[in-house]
């Protein structure tokens, strides 16, 4: 009898513990993350937005990823290592490996330039990640090319998205985006991990946006201390934007040169270089899109005849996850102070997303179809 | 006076080998190789043309990396491990890291994808580095955007360099170069470690060459089992490139779409690629580069009376250091059988280097100025 409890008790702890191992274990429905390199089975990502990885390092000690709160790493029968994350938001996001103290790109990942380096990243599969597809619609292009700065003394790189039948429509001309990427990043963030092409082609396929043409560019003017931000001055980034990139696009391109016809927005950094440039540039940009970037309080606007004469749209978004972490004051309540002040102001939330490219591919989304409207 | 000769004998055979150890240490005049990423001090390479590593790996057994024939690599007093590589090719060099068994990108440099992979490549400085140099000279584009291939089901990238003044001169149309890459490399390494755009612009500048397009893609069709070469056909890729690719750019494109005004080159697998596709379709192609990838002898020329109307240039090209493993004959004999043909046939040398990106380069800078004249 006593046994017989015993057992029974035995059993009932192996089948909590059973339950409890099957509840914690993940999914088994892993498949090849989108990001990988062509041809790579890992990382693979399952249904609930965990990664697992495999890792070639016969002779480590010790293997991981810089992602937090994941399974510890072990070695499988092949002698690869392998481990997984926790559930990760959809979306985007960066990381290395990390093998015997060393941090270093994961082979079997595509590169994206983040966090100050060119590195590996995983894509966990979005609900509503149709909007940023390839699909079969007329097709934008992403160009890349140089311009040449004086005030910096340096070439620097441009790429600038052309909407469908930019090339096949030589008497039309387009309003241009200026769009900024965030600190650590540089100026192939929109058109790779932003899928600013994908994004704008469908949109423009769905007549849900105007075909314009959107120009990126590296924020920041001290590349040899890379990303540094303790000398970092916006004046010199503004000079680049303001007097030479944007009249060299209005050379080279066929676009509406006017400020009814300019816009310029950012994520992060790149939002807050939006809110100052903009603000000192009432003359040269008539929308404004801040991501994940702050917002722009009555207070920030220092004659509001002027800005509500010249803007014509403030669009602010954020991560729901990242909400609450807000420098310069509540974005909703400015945004609804500036629409109170009656300037054309909106207030988007990316659900479920923090401070991530899945928060800004949807703020792009947002924002493009309020531009340079009629 | 024996211990006399005993220090006079020790001190001169610890010259000797401070004077051979001096002979043999690499030349202390390391620089930041113009491949690092940004901010980057390693790796480093020096007049010898040997490259320098820095690799943090705290607790790992062994480092190094996948070049042969290095100083083997030590634990620096900072805890880094050092090596240096034995004197290479000038140019442009892949490379992995080697970590306690696995082989991972260097996080200090640029990606580029060759070898069937994204990692890390080195570039050497060569005397001749001017030519593909970024200059203050008027600026092509490089642009990216995707085609439908309904023959493979799939969107396509491609890649198209439009020269200068492409975008400004609306009623003129230019010529069109196919250009392809070679095994274990993709549509990305003619405009990236090939530095096309530069070459062009450079040579475009000079005069040396007429401004033309040229159409990167894929050179591959297989890419579920990326870069196999057992099953490989060629027919899906011609399909895809004469009969998909070639009506697209032609009608999304001010090209001259005609015969005389079409050319096709690649290197390695993609000159296999250009020899057999040309061949094939004297109608489509006038023009013909081989870079490092065979040659075509007069047996291969069904009917020479044919090939003679239509062909405008046979160019053929191999770095010195790989001449002698030629497959399908002797290249310099081929090319002067031709011309004893009377076709217009071209053989060049690239000193000094061998199966690698700086021979194709060169490739490229000789054989742009024969293309399209009138």
């Amino acid at each position: 009898m006593k046994k017989k409890l015993q057992i029974l008790v035995l059993l009932q702890i192996l089948a909590c513990q059973l339950g409890s191992a099957q509840t914690n274990a993940p999914a088994d429905d892993w498949k090849p993350a989108s990001s990988n390199q062509p041809g790579r089975e890992f990382p693979k990502v399952n249904s609930e937005g965990r990664v697992k990885f495999r890792i070639v390092a016969t002779n480590a000690q010790s293997v991981g990823v810089t992602f937090r709160d994941g399974s510890p790493f072990t070695k499988g029968e092949d002698g690869a290592w392998y481990g997984y994350t926790r559930p990760l938001d959809e979306g985007f996001h960066y990381y290395l490996l990390k093998i015997d103290g060393a941090e270093v790109p994961d082979p079997n990942s595509l590169m994206f330039f983040g966090a100050q380096r060119w590195g590996s990243a995983v894509e966990v599969p979005a609900k509503d990640s149709d909007f940023y597809a390839l699909k079969h619609v007329p097709q934008g292009q992403l160009r890349e090319l140089f311009f040449e700065s004086k005030s910096s003394a340096s070439m620097r790189r441009a790429f600038v998205y052309t909407p469908p039948g930019y090339d096949q429509s030589p008497d039309r001309r387009y309003p241009v985006l200026y769009l900024q990427h965030g600190w650590g990043e540089n100026e192939y963030g929109w058109g790779a991990q932003g899928r600013t092409r994908e994004i704008m082609d469908n949109l423009i396929a769905e007549t849900k946006a105007r075909p314009f043409i959107i120009v990126m560019i590296y924020g920041m003017t001290n590349e040899t201390q890379m990303g540094g931000l303790r000398n970092f001055d916006i004046g010199p980034f503004e000079t680049v934007l303001v007097r030479e990139l944007i009249p060299f696009i209005d050379s080279n391109f066929r676009t509406l040169p006017d400020q009814p016809n300019r816009a310029m927005a950012g994520l992060s950094m790149g939002g807050m270089e939006t809110k100052t440039i903009t603000l000192r540039n009432l003359d040269v940009f008539s929308h404004i899109g801040l991501f994940s970037g702050g917002s722009i309080a009555v207070t920030n606007i220092t004659d509001m005849a002027a800005f509500k004469a010249r803007n014509k749209l403030v669009f602010v978004s954020y991560g729901s996850r990242e909400l609450g972490n807000n420098r310069g004051g509540d974005p909703k309540a400015n945004v609804e102070a500036l629409q109170a002040a009656g300037i054309n102001s909106h207030f988007y939330v990316s659900p479920d997303t923090a401070h991530e490219w899945q928060s800004w591919r949807r703020s792009l989304r947002e924002f493009a179809p309020l531009l340079f409207k009629p």
